[in-house]
């Protein structure tokens, strides 16, 4: 086997030893370096640890560059690689580094670093989770125009209970414009509640505890949409192979007989 | 095929590229619309830009009024339409405008203004949305009964938990009056928890926690009943065969005979 | 028909017309005395409108008082109805006026008086939802042990992390004792959220964010427990009554004819 | 039969009369001993009755020592006992007490002693209620791979949306460095919503309100996950029968023959 073909095997692939030690270690790689960003902005620490930090920056911009360039040479198509989501986020996760060499300014750098931590994403190449994953998105993608009509109802319900609020309330109790308001209405809706504003007239009250109870209630829809789905999803998975016997269907995944004529499957 | 039918098609029908385009123009109006409403509230918009809003606010009105007229003359029912809940909201939306030329007093107006957001609506005209829509519906209408008794016990709850809420901590801890107790509770159950009125003595935080877990937990309820009902709806969907004798239909996938007059399917 | 028999009819039966607007009336009458035990209860109309609102409620008492007389007198076993749920209800809703009589003190007499709200639990009396009803309740009461298990492992939850975050945060950031700690973690468990104690350190936030995505995900098990059961529930509700021609079953309730042979049912 | 036979059904079993009688009162022994400790907790009770509250606390640490002892001696397999999970939470929970006699600090005393509310977990030994726990943790386990992607994409989303508010938002608003930004979507994305950190700027708020109809969402992943995982697991619960030539269990209600070795059922 060639080295390229071996590199390919423990880049690529998650199956053997080795590729799941390079899997693993790149994970915690990525993970580090956005632990590394995230205590950089705290500012006690970056006072104190600055220094470090920013060269512990540069070891991971260097070893994620090595990553890519790797990738780029043993991959048979570079260019659709290179064009891909992961491709396209692994190349923005080392620029920003590359970047600040010829441009100052912090701020506008740190808006693109945080794409970097898209790259977390990858822990999802670990073989074991992909079908797993699958399962969840086919299972949203399968109700994606209800979710769509759930989530429009509720856009235009919190548009509509948002500016009847901004009537009723008005400007001195916090409800100052239509688009507060509905940020107001969304914050009671979903349940959040963040307090900073809330209703001080009675009739006010009255509607926010009916839009409480609407947004208690409704969120029993997108669950509803969502969990049968999944369980159509799951119900519809069994095993399509026929007995040869019988040719009955419906056999669970482990069995190895037919459960009908107890021939062997 | 006449004018007057063609217009119909591009209008009230979705199926054409003519009536998609119109359908999605109108929505791009509406939603514009709205948004030069919802601006024209934020105050400091309003002082800067004010005078071209309501400009704009006059071109959307002409525009739906010409929609809206277009709509009478081309339909074979004008009168139903006119009447039904659509074309109601259609004239009360391009109304509050003429008005303004007559009665002076933007307050009262702007009342009536909101009805217009109601338009939004208009999205699920678009076809491929209906179906989903209707299913979702129809799943809450087949569990209304059992919502409204979940309701009904939950809105019972938290007018005694709210009582004895107002008797346990009293006006001094923010629970001035038996309906400000219960929206406390309301608050509370919906796990919405504004933190404007807390309970401060060590029975009421107790009885708070109660509350609390309750709403954590009832909340299955409604679930639990919607997702049936969709799991339910979803798996009898598929046959939408009618009987040729009677022509009903709703049969099941493995019927033979029709369940109503007998017939074979 | 005799009167008893008629009266009887009418106040325990709602199948009639009479009938189901005794009950109608009944719970408007019951909203009625609700609302004006409620209304009393704020400050600033119960000093301008007080002397109505104890007319009223004198009013209310007599009216259930002949009520309750009635339903003695009419039902065949008074004795099991006086000593039901319902009945002692019913007695203790018009008790706390007349007690009022001999004893002053408005404080204690309150606490009395909100007994009277579980009375809003006649609604469900209404035949159409007794059912419903009833489904609901036997879906809780088939996962009674599950939801057991389920609270039984929250409260040890609460009350370890409660505890945890007393030893983390200590009394200068709110969390003075450990009860105080757990109500706290109920609070946060639930996504209730208040946020009159909020955690303050690093580590304690660290916490809280773990205990906030444990009860935004473990929500997920009463609403796993309540559907599975109310499914069941659902799917096992179907038409048991075969065929009389072919004995087949599984007809739906609204089949006149057998959907496997033809034959009338 | 012989003492050390007796206790051993008394001590480790639920079935007799005995037995349960010994579990019921070390539950609430246990309970007692918690409450004990929580209410020393409390600065007003610890100054009042803290005297009586230490020595409460020494009966509960001699009763439970008693009880270990007693378990060490009866069972036939004590290593195992002793270092299994319960055996060490068993010591656990009476070591602080007596290493409180030579070394003084309540400090870090505290800590170890929150240990012993593990023992809560003794409840879920009442025989009735592991089959309704183990169905749960089996349908959790089942949907462990499924929960596991579920909780990553929250993690991941939460350190992205957290930062880019914090870019957003920046430290006058109370945004002051990117952890404390992903606490407060944690905050918001799981609803519970403090309000001690709130959006101020327009954009900050509509990121907001994203995040929040992204919380209320996707919440019906996880339901989802574990309904469908519950359904399975109670409709196919219902066949123990196993299988009379190779004694598997597990076979569908429908089948005639094992599906492990294809023996007549």
């Amino acid at each position: 086997m060639s080295l390229r073909k071996k590199l390919h095997i423990i880049i690529f692939e998650a199956d053997t030893k080795a590729g799941k030690f390079f899997d693993v270690s790149l994970l915690v790689a990525i993970c580090l370096s956005i632990l590394s960003v995230m205590l950089e902005s705290v500012n006690y620490i970056e006072e104190e640890y600055g220094y470090y930090l920013r060269r512990l920056e540069w070891g991971f911009t260097i070893l994620f560059t090595i990553e890519y360039v790797l990738r780029l040479l043993i991959i048979n198509k570079p260019l659709k690689y290179a064009f891909s989501f992961m491709g396209m986020v692994d190349f923005l996760a080392i620029l920003p580094t590359y970047i600040s060499l010829f441009f100052a300014g912090t701020q506008s750098l740190l808006i693109i670093r945080t794409v970097r931590l898209l790259r977390v994403f990858r822990i999802f190449k670990l073989a074991h989770f992909v079908g797993e994953g699958k399962m969840i998105i086919d299972a949203l993608r399968a109700s994606r125009a209800k979710l769509t009509v759930f989530l429009g109802s509720i856009l235009t319900l919190v548009v509509i209970l948002g500016t009847v609020m901004y009537l009723v309330e008005g400007g001195e109790n916090g409800f100052t414009s239509i688009p507060r308001s509905i940020y107001w209405a969304i914050v009671t809706l979903t349940t959040v509640g963040y307090g900073d504003i809330a209703p001080q007239t009675v009739l006010g009250q009255t509607i926010a505890s009916v839009i409480m109870v609407l947004g208690y209630s409704i969120i029993a829809v997108p669950t509803g949409i969502v969990t049968s789905a999944l369980t159509r999803k799951e119900l519809t998975q069994v095993n399509t192979h026929s007995c040869p016997h019988c040719s009955e269907e419906g056999h669970d995944e482990d069995a190895d007989f037919c459960k009908y004529c107890g021939g062997e499957l």
